[in-house]
């Protein structure tokens, strides 16, 4: 790996210095922000994310937070799911297309209140999509992105780590619902969200100046369950059929051609940016299509771009992300391909830039996902 | 420094393998893109940029292109110079602030045609502010991400290589002015235009297919002159006195506060986003200002993070950069201080993480550019 140079265009996180002095190594750059990816190595740390209880630091999933008289209004715009029954203090998974139904965005949308709501990003300026549609509309509304820091707690241990940390309330938040908690004089938002498959919570820190000491109070809770501080794990999150903007969709993708057609609520009454050219595809039919991959061969550490899958010898799509699965004992990944490929047990090839891999179709997820 | 993991999130720049084949050591990541940052060492590689001739890899400098019946309308929406009078061919510094004056970039503006601009830009993704903007007006434009990579070509001795590689038609190329022209069937824009503050072109590679070929011609022909590939130059760029978006400015910003309200065309018939209240923040006058620094004491290599300035102990802004400038043999960076203190030969104190320096404002540009 080449080294990361650090300087004050890129922002560092709040948890940054306690990353470094639990051990990161490398990092990547999310949202304008250095974003923690290895600890030990990409496989010990999974390890600890399926066996036991980790904490990420994925303050670069920053906020858009839309807050004012016509933020619902606003929101119900941007995200592609009806709105209308979402109660204060539930989450939804959410897309943000643009007007030919192309994703810009699959954030975790949060409402805080009737007209607060936070876009928990994946990494891509949607702060200025939000802005422009607000100005352009003249929307009574502010849509900053403010001082939110999300940590996340995953694997079979977090109920325990949290609860011995928090207290048994805990227990009392339903998946893909948050609640708001001052802890030992830190704001926080605690939900049942997380992006690895496994059991967990995100904690979005409202004040940068407590994040040493959250992150110290977590790893401190965490020890008799033998935490591990670790980042997203690729390689849980592809067992998981797990989505990652940019890697595996971009603009010039619509939801129903990555497996994301259920996100998309076109038969309510909610009016939102490209429902009518998602109406308009859905009726014409999709061309390619989300499908999970097995590849045959040496173990694969991983992709450092979209590899082309062929059949004999045609090109048919792209895979997007593969690594080695441990528990699988197999390479697997997720490609988009043409339609008629894009079933289970087709024989394909993966072209690897060090040759041609046989490989075969296979249903997603690989391993079903703990709630 | 860290490691910088490797992966398809990030794209790879259509000169990514030439920069590590040519010995590019350290990356960061500009538009969702891998760049170098460094490749002997940043004082080495700024040696090779003020005596002889460099090759930059900025091919992250992502263009939007706005193409169609309203693209003069939208770029003129979205710019803060007045457009009235710009010609094809021409290129202008521009910025993009949003409809409080906040800025939101400062790309190069290239007029291809009359209905045909690229803004060449800083790190943020103004793609989705010119596609919002686009929507909601109903403009018949196209707004894209366009598969061309700048390459920029900056030194005493960028013209030597030049006319030897391409001919002396580059010198006709007047500055910030550009040519459209095909070299050895690989589409081109030649500009000049740079970050340098040196003599320099910049190379827009309208193909990226031809990356690693283009690099190659590009390196062969420099040989006499004793070119170097390089990376962006901290230490020149503070010596001439230029901006870098989110290191030095960001959307809290505008831009009387930095040093470029000569970029605002206020007093001009064009109509752009934030024109009236940039109107009411000159009227009123701005409360902070760009002003140099010097720095006492030992070598410094760089700052990670922006560092308090004090006066007399009490906060009277931040140092957003800085560094040992071999030429000049002093610490020098770039400050946003409070009005009173904006001003030359002001004694005030500099945080450094290891300790309270000695330091004094000073006029910007430390050294004048070359055109």
């Amino acid at each position: 790996m080449p080294a990361l140079s650090i300087g004050p265009r890129v922002r560092k996180s709040p948890f940054y210095d306690a990353t470094l002095r639990h051990g990161a190594k490398a990092f990547t750059v999310y949202n304008h922000m250095y974003m923690p990816t290895v600890y030990k190595s990409p496989e010990e740390d999974y390890h600890s994310l399926v066996n036991d209880v980790t904490v990420w630091d994925v303050a670069g999933e920053r906020q858009v937070e839309i807050k004012g008289k016509d933020a619902a209004k606003l929101t119900q715009m941007l995200v592609t799911r009806d709105l209308s029954k979402c109660k204060v203090g539930q989450a939804k998974y959410v897309l943000i297309c643009d007007e030919k139904g192309g994703i810009l965005n699959d954030p975790v949308m949060l409402k805080l209140a009737k007209d607060h709501f936070w876009l928990s990003l994946a990494d891509y300026d949607i702060l200025l999509w939000a802005k422009a549609i607000a100005m352009c509309h003249g929307f009574d509304v502010s849509v900053t992105e403010p001082d939110v820091s999300p940590v996340q707690v995953q694997g079979p241990k977090a109920k325990l780590l949290m609860t011995d940390l928090f207290g048994d309330w805990v227990n009392d938040i339903k998946f893909y619902h948050f609640k708001e908690v001052d802890f030992e004089g830190m704001p926080l938002v605690v939900s049942r969200t997380g992006w690895s498959g496994e059991v967990g919570f995100e904690i979005f820190l409202r004040d940068s100046q407590f994040g040493d000491a959250l992150w110290e109070r977590l790893m401190e809770a965490g020890r008799p369950y033998k935490v591990a501080p670790c980042a997203p794990s690729q390689i849980k999150r592809i067992e998981a059929g797990l989505m990652s903007y940019l890697t595996d969709m971009n603009l010039n993708d619509n939801p129903f051609e990555v497996g994301l057609g259920w996100v998309v609520d076109l038969n309510s009454e909610a009016n939102f940016i490209g429902k009518e050219a998602l109406h308009a595809i859905k009726n014409k039919g999709v061309k390619k299509e989300r499908i999970g991959t097995v590849i045959h061969g040496d173990k694969i550490r991983g992709n450092e771009e979209r590899w082309t899958v062929t059949k004999e010898g045609e090109p048919v799509g792209e895979l997007t992300i593969c690594t080695y699965s441990p528990r699988l004992e197999k390479n697997i990944g997720i490609a988009i391909l043409q339609t008629p490929y894009a079933d289970e047990n087709i024989a394909v090839e993966v072209h690897a830039p060090w040759g041609v891999l046989k490989a075969e179709t296979a249903q997603l997820p690989f391993i079903k996902s703990q709630r």
